[in-house]
This record gives C-alpha cells, sequence and structure tokens, in this order.
C-alpha cells in the first residue's frame, strides 16, 4: 500500500523551518528529509494500490485518510487513526522501517508522512491524493498544505456564510487562504491583522476589506474590530501562533454565537489564556487541521473548484528558484518576503 | 412591560446557596431576596403586557428573552441584551429601582431577573414564561432552572444523538437532568461520576447505565471512560464547577468529535486547564447557560414535553416543606442530601 513519486514541484511551509530549526526537541530525528508541500507523478505503486498507475499526477498529504478507521468513517473529522498527521512518525507503518538511506546504508528519516525535499519519495497510498491530469500541476502543490489549511478552515471547520464578518490574525499563506476562502464564501466583510503592513497590499487582492496593524493603534485590536463591527465578527483566525494573540482573536467574535478557529501551531507549555466562564457568551474556541479537508475524498474537487476559479491560487506563488536554491527559498520565509516560494526539481 | 407574580412554589438551586454565603465578592449586594426557581399565579401585570394575564400560570426565568434585541432574533444563542442573566443586576431596566422595599423604604435589590423566596416578586415580562394551565404547576417549577439547564444542555447545547454515548460528572439536579434528557433522546450508554456515591441509585432510575466513584478507582477517570467506551465518549457534561473535574470531563470524550459541555459556575480566577493544541485532536468544549433554551419561546413546548412524559420530573423532587423552613432546605442541598426541596407559600 505504498506509492513511489517523482516529486516536480516543492516549497516551504512554516511547520518546515521549525522542524529543521529543531524547535520542538521530542519531535527532533536525524538525519531527515524534510518538506511536505509539493506536487508530482507516480514513478510506481506498491502491492495492493490499485487506485493509481505510474504517470498519475498527484499531491501527497501529510495528513492521510486510510478509509477504513473509526475517524474516516465519521464525517465530524479528519483525522486518521492510521495515517494521520504526526510529527513524531519517522518511518512508514507497514514494516517500522525508512525508505530512504544514505550511501553507507544507514535509515534517513522520514518527515510528516511526506518528505518531499527529494527528488523521489515513498509515502503510504492514504497520503497520496490523485488530481485531474488537466489541472496545472505547479498551482496544485498550494493544495497539499497551506491553501487547504486556509481555505478549509473556512469552509469546513468554521462553515463562513455569506453576508458574515471575519477576522484573520496573521497573513502569511495560510491566513491570506482563509481570506481567499472567505471572500469565496461571500464574507461582508474580511478584516486582517498583521504587524507586517506588506502583507496588507498582497491581502487586498486575496479579498481582505480592512486592515488592522497592532502596532499602530493604541487600544487593543478585539476593541477595535468590535466597534468595526457593532459588537465582534462571526468568525476569526488565529494563524499566528501566538497565544496573547490567539486571546485577541477570541475577544474580537461576537457574543452569543462567535466561532474563533485556531491555525496557529502553539509550541509553549502555556495553557489556553481563557477563563472557563468566558465560555458562557456563547463564544466558541476550535482547533482545524488541515482545513477539515478529508484529503483523499475532497481534495480532487477542491482542485476542480480550484481550476473553475472559486478560489484564486495566483497570488500564493511569490517566487520560483531551483531546487538547489532552498536555502535561499527558507530566508524569503524568514524574512517574511515570500508566501510560497516554488521549488522546481 | 413588567408582571407581579404570586409564588406558589419555589426551590433552591447552588446559585441561591452561593449568593447567600456571598462567595462571589463582586456580585454581593445586601439586602435582596435571592431565589429563581419558582413558579406561581400573574397577580397583575404592568402598562405594555398584552401577552399575559391575571390568573395565569407562569413560571419565572432568570435568563430573560425580551425578543427583540440582537441575540433574540439570532437562533444561535438564548443570550438575550436587555433582560439575560446577570449576576451583578439588582434592579429593574425601565427605572434602575427596585421594586421591594423595606418597613422603612429603604430599597431591598432583585436577584437574578427573579427574587423568588418571596410571597410576590415583580419581573420583567421578558422573564416570565406563560405555561399551560393544564400542567401540574408544582413540577413545572423545575423547568425554571435546574431540569431545564440539564435537559437543555442534552437536546440543545449537544444535541445528543441516538445511540451515543454520555458521562456526566456531578449527579446534582443538573448533572441528573443531563441524564433525563440524554436518555429521552436514546443516548446508548450514560455514565455518571460523582464522589458520592448516594446519588447512583437516583441516577439509574434517570438513565445512567455506568457509574464511576473517582474516589473507588486509582487509575485518572478520563482512562476508566476511554477503556469503557473504546476511546471516549461522544459528548462529556461538567456539572461540578470544579477545574481538574473539567479537565477529566475534556479528556473523558472521544478524539475527533467528542464534545465537553460545561454547566458549572467555575468561580475561581483560574484558566482553562487545557493547552490550545488539544483542540487540535478534534475535541470540542462549550458552555452552555439555561440549557440554551430560548425561555419565552421554548419552554411551553418543553413543558408540554415533560406532561407527554418525554422527560420524567417526578425524582427530582425529593423533599418538601413550608417556606418557612427555608433554613432545613438549604441544609439539606449543603449535606448533599435532596435534589430539590420544593417550597410552599
Amino acid at each position: 500500500m505504498e506509492v513511489r513519486i517523482k516529486i516536480l514541484f516543492t516549497s516551504i511551509c512554516h511547520t518546515d523551518l521549525s522542524a529543521w530549526q529543531g524547535e520542538n526537541e521530542a519531535q527532533r530525528a536525524y538525519p531527515r528529509i524534510l518538506g511536505h508541500e509539493a506536487s508530482g507523478i507516480v514513478e510506481s505503486v506498491g502491492q495492493g494500490v490499485t487506485e493509481m498507475e505510474a504517470g498519475d499526477h498527484v499531491v501527497p498529504i501529510f495528513n492521510g485518510e486510510c478509509g477504513d478507521c473509526v475517524y474516516c468513517k465519521c464525517e465530524k473529522t479528519n483525522m486518521c487513526e492510521r495515517s494521520g498527521v504526526n510529527p513524531f512518525k519517522t518511518v512508514m507503518v507497514s514494516d517500522g522501517k525508512s525508505r530512504f538511506s544514505s550511501k553507507e546504508g544507514n535509515p534517513i528519516f522520514h518527515f510528516l508522512n511526506t518528505s518531499t525535499f527529494s527528488e523521489y519519495t515513498v509515502l503510504e497510498s492514504a497520503c497520496v491524493v490523485k488530481i485531474d491530469p488537466q489541472a496545472p500541476l505547479k498551482k496544485m502543490t498550494l493544495l497539499s498544505c497551506g491553501v487547504s489549511t486556509g481555505v478549509g478552515a473556512a469552509w469546513n471547520s468554521a462553515n463562513v456564510k455569506p453576508g458574515s464578518t471575519v477576522a484573520i490574525f496573521g497573513l502569511g499563506a495560510v491566513g491570506l487562504a482563509v481570506a481567499e476562502g472567505s471572500r469565496a464564501r461571500g464574507a461582508s466583510r474580511i478584516i486582517g491583522v498583521d504587524i507586517n503592513p506588506n502583507k496588507f497590499i498582497k491581502g487586498r487582492a486575496m479579498g481582505i476589506t480592512d486592515t488592522i496593524n497592532p502596532s499602530e493603534i493604541k487600544k487593543p485590536v478585539h476593541e477595535s474590530i468590535r466597534e468595526m463591527t457593532g459588537g465582534g465578527v462571526d468568525y476569526s483566525f488565529e494563524c499566528a501562533g501566538n497565544l496573547d494573540v490567539l486571546r485577541e482573536a477570541f475577544s474580537s467574535t461576537h457574543e452569543g454565537w462567535g466561532l474563533c478557529v485556531i491555525l496557529g501551531i502553539h509550541q509553549t507549555p502555556r495553557l489556553l489564556p481563557l477563563h472557563p466562564m468566558e465560555l458562557f457568551n456563547g463564544r466558541m474556541i476550535i482547533g482545524s487541521v488541515f482545513g477539515g479537508f478529508k484529503g483523499k475524498s475532497q481534495l480532487p474537487h477542491f482542485a476542480q473548484e480550484c481550476m473553475n476559479g472559486v478560489v484564486n491560487l495566483d497570488e500564493f506563488i511569490t517566487h520560483e528558484l531551483p531546487f538547489e536554491k532552498i536555502n535561499e527559498a527558507f530566508q524569503l520565509l524568514v524574512d517574511g518576503k515570500s508566501l510560497r516560494c516554488l521549488l522546481h526539481l
């Protein structure tokens, strides 16, 4: 049930950066092939794989869908018992071994079910999504992580309604994908919050109607947002991975029905900065992983919607480089200059 | 828009006990008439009230429904801008004055929109629900707070599905009402958790299928519940007002779709004992006030369902006393001996 794919394009997301920098000690494993946002072509399939064949256009997904477990059979979740996202996983499920090795024969570990910083990689078939060969494969790379995570958070996790109001905290690729997803759903007002005003230019092209730079206002952001929206937004999205920002995002929603969706990764051991009684005001807070998409079931249709122009992918790819220049691409992300830098293999 | 009612029955809930003991300093206001769970008959109506008249059977509600505000017009919430629950409110909205006074003419403050430890009380009409005169008024007292809070948490806030699994932490009247509501909805398994084993006898009569006494087991409660249910319950309800219990309740739910509903009042300044990343496992946590019921719109139908036997109210009234013996009734609650002690006026 494994598939070997030839990677044609890969890009870098903050999770790669964190792993590269070894931020989470317990998740370190070296030597390792990082990378999880990519697209490519099936080179060969292993025993038991019948849904794909060599030559198929595919997108790897770090949060797999085996189709058989209790989660895959439940429509409320996109978790997967066998092949779901697991930052501690370093080998294949079937035999507990790696498919990569050094010249000396020593194992090189896998990363997030995918390991796409490689000309070839091996994945469980649960982590490979077959895409319409007519779809522009380069852009489909975005569906492998960032764009699906953001658009899906708006569509699946929050279920943003036409005419509703939205606030997005952190305008990286994921935050902007939330904006694009909210715009596509007909949100009437999309407020973008970021301390880097350069993000607002791109943001306005993706549906953001109002912007707030917290370093330029004297009151807390949630107060501004409540004033702008008559009590708060219907949905807020935390895409910064910062607990103080999370609290602002939660407090920016309207009492009674406001929903705060956490997308950011919070490594610190600090607890949720909320008092239990605050939940009695009718605000809700939930987490969203991979935008709530069940990858294998839903991404082919999502790809179709992107091809039909429901979601515009053009603005997300800000740079392109040959794979050899991957360190430059990392630096662009560190400097906040790129949304996605596409690496060509 | 005010109504004066003659109270026939009133009972005591923990919120009265907390107020009587002055637990929350900021909410103290004396002299004050406590009490918020009751039933009675309209004595007279003030200017503007057209939906009720003298002689109507009514139930006061501490969480009113004005029908006109942004919350009342939203189907997602039972909050009310004008007459919603507010522990800091001590006077009427219309003129900022009290309707009670001492012999010397000094004001006596209102409590939770209701003040039912009194032969007569005055409420905003938003806080008075007209009930079918055929309904047994004595039992309808239970709908004024505890039973609606518990049954509604199962029906409205959690929306318990037939065949699902439930865990309830704290088997006072509210917790047992959650059990009764879950049973009525066809839950297949209802696990009751309490350190007082006497609660289990009553609990089994109200639908509880399994019991756990945390002081009699060596492992954490959530581990036991996960073992009993193949990974956790679909819904858990925290009815104890204790943050350690809250964490157990949250952790007892199944990854992917488990929902933890907070009903308990948490006075401590401690934060939610959850790490943000725990929300990425698909568990959800929400608060529930008055069972999510919009009182004036929905309680008349709920009363009808109780009359039809969908929910059995008989087990909740464990004691009855004349109003003069209210201190005995308080003591029964303090000692954990009563669910509801009905006081006759």
